[in-house]
């Protein structure tokens, strides 16, 4: 490093402004580890207590970008437009999005994340498709995008390198927590996608990585103006995670609910937040006129097929088997299915998403270390949605686990975190907030 | 650890408060390992940010002590006092103080520190005294303590590790300016020494680690609030570090300055603070009934010899040559001593600690790297002081060297530090504020 660590380091302690060449310095020390891990972690620290400004988040931006390597799709004569969610639980939004966008013209060059803790990840419900490779080489990933509009890769070493490290150290370290650190952690991997727009779909609620309302639109806004700042266009919504997104929670589950919508049988919320996220994309890449016309046209597109045809090319380039298209029971399934009965007579009162991601992760679908092991075929299938009316013994939902014991755990822990009451619930709007 | 170590840092993010428990859980986690380097950084920046409470203060200075083995001096009937300064230019107090007040009737088991920077330390002007010993094994230290009535060592690895680590990591990491950490280092390793009580001080000035009165009283304020609270008895002194202490300095030259300072030739400054601090540890120690009188008492004691005495004695018993007391000229010399002349006549109108410092380190006296070596011999000597009225061509100082080119390059340094102008300042009150 050119300047002294500690010396910059005390400089953000003390509230002061990086400037871009000491930021710069910083990420090079981050990649040539000359900046240690103790400086690391008080760097990181110092950022949670006292922030950035808006040009040194981009400053941060950007030399994270610039890490790895950064691609360019000069090739593809589309507008390249991403999509990227702050995680939630059901949020299968990508495997269903990016045909839809594909069919309509946009080329969608996607790496995604793995799921931690509460939180699904796209890589593992995509892990869940016999044969389906993420850990595609850079050239065929361009090849893939090229031939079909859409790509769907795992992060690779090659990409936002310092990002891989400095996310090790935040999640050890309790410095997570961080406005300008979660906009460049997931910036500096959306730039170095190659894409020209990027529509920032922010969840809000109890599962959500932001709870209040305040927090998310201050992380919608910090993305928008440094996403901007660094040359791409920028939308952003804020949608609903106070409760699950669609009914099936797993990976299995998820991509079986995927292919149900592909066929027009998807549920209503996951409809919903999917069409309007596809008709922000189309109008940031200037192919539709406003967001009705945009949706307009992704529902055709859905309802004639294409999108179904583009799910199934791509399919069959990522190494996926296709008959999966015309036969969802190629997919893992769990042995044991149970359902979780009604303990009474009422109104769906609570469907809570946290309690049902952990149970997910229980039932060993999700993970609680980074290195742990995941299992495709196990979730939870919601049988009823908030305020719907059940009478005492019908099924609530089903787990879907590897042993009688896990189930039986699984539905205990269900039926708690889906109460039946008397007063009739209703769901708030999904998409609560637009920025762009 | 019990705790998970991430959620004990991010409530420390959060400026919460950290339990007693919650504390010595992260201070086994630093011993043990367990809480890693990057954990530990943002730890540190989060005390740094956020700051801590006098009881989390108290209870980490507690669990730091703990961190290794606490020394109990049982077999010694004495009341055991040390005095602990934070650092400064000319600073050789200890090296007088110690054989005073033992020979008092105090026990001072003074375990010191090596220098950094332009801060001497204790241990390297003891290791120009030839066959010197400073790492004693803890019985010898005890012996030696029975014997004379004090004993100097270098820290030991068994002295509060906790602390070596932190240190060490809030060197690197731009985490050093903290009240809490700056408190509970130095209490930490004082405490362990199993002392009584603990006479401090506190530095305040140019070339002290805290330059402004109010942050060094604030330091002060916390020392004394907190060993108390960890049941010593706790007295301070605010005392200037805006000029050197004394005339010599560096490390053979400030020995043969103490040398002198117990024939009764010291310099006005070194006596005056030394002295006040003495009495000081008297008072705290039940020996004295005031200031006044335990001045009086070590202002005897140094007259009729006995300081010297007990020395020589401590000498002895370390390994010393004792001879030493009879002829300065055994200490390490330099091989090239020049005068560094007045360019003009005139007043002496700074004599600025902080660069004559710096002058000491890059003559090879002091260390840029804790792992530099020191080279005993090397320094400066004040030959005139702030205000003195001087010839032009007058020496100013004299600067003692290992090879002429140092010496003229370390002259010129030191006729910039000490420039000559036509009005006469006044150094002001050496001890600038009490507290106990």
């Amino acid at each position: 490093m050119k300047h002294h660590p500690a010396r910059l380091i005390a400089k953000k302690r003390d509230a002061g402004e990086l400037s871009g060449d000491e930021i710069a310095d910083l990420i090079g020390g981050v990649v040539d580890g000359s900046l240690g891990d103790a400086q690391l972690g008080a760097l990181l620290m110092a950022v949670c207590c006292n922030g950035m400004t808006a040009a040194e988040t981009t400053a941060l931006t950007l030399a994270m970008r610039d890490s790895g390597r950064v691609l360019r799709h000069d090739h593809v004569h589309k507008p390249k437009i991403d999509k990227h969610s702050t995680g939630g639980v059901g949020d299968k939004v990508s495997l269903l999005l990016a045909p839809m966008v594909a069919a309509a013209g946009l080329a969608v060059p996607m790496i995604s994340g793995r799921g931690l803790g509460h939180t699904g990840g796209t890589i593992d419900k995509l892990a869940a498709i016999p044969g389906y490779r993420t850990d595609l080489s850079i050239e065929r990933f361009q090849r893939v995008l090229d031939q079909c509009g859409y790509a769907m890769a795992a992060p690779s070493a090659e990409i936002a390198p310092a990002d891989r490290r400095m996310y090790a150290t935040r999640d050890i370290s309790g410095t997570v927590e961080s406005i300008p650190l979660i906009t460049s952690s997931i910036l500096a991997k959306k730039l170095a996608e190659g894409i020209d727009g990027l529509v920032m779909d922010v969840k809000v609620g109890r599962a959500a990585f932001m709870v209040q309302e305040h927090d998310a639109t201050t992380l919608m806004e910090s993305l928008c103006a440094v996403g901007r700042a660094a040359g791409i266009r920028m939308a952003a919504l804020l949608t609903d995670m106070d409760h699950p997104l669609g009914q099936a929670l797993g990976n299995a589950v998820e991509v079986r609910e995927v292919l149900d919508a592909l066929e027009g049988r998807g549920p209503a919320d996951l409809l919903e937040v999917t069409l309007r996220l596809g008709a922000e994309m189309l109008l940031l890449g200037g192919l539709a006129a406003s967001v009705d016309a945009g949706q307009a046209v992704l529902e055709r597109l859905l309802a004639d097929g294409v999108v179904r045809h583009v799910f199934r090319h791509n399919l069959e380039l990522q190494g996926g088997d296709p008959r999966l298209c015309d036969d969802a029971g190629l997919l893992p399934r769990a042995p044991v299915v149970v359902p979780v009965p009604a303990a009474r007579a009422g109104y769906v009162d609570d469907v809570d998403p946290l309690a049902l991601g952990q149970v997910v992760v229980d039932l060993g679908g999700g993970r609680r270390q980074p290195t742990d092991a995941v299992d495709p075929a196990v979730g939870i299938v919601l049988a009823t949605a908030l305020g719907d009316a059940v009478a005492s013994g019908q099924p609530l939902a089903f787990v879907h686990a590897r042993t009688a014991a896990a189930a039986a755990a699984a539905a205990a822990q269900v039926a708690a975190a889906m109460p039946v009451g008397d007063e009739r619930r209703r769901r708030g709007p999904l998409v609560r907030r637009r920025a762009d």
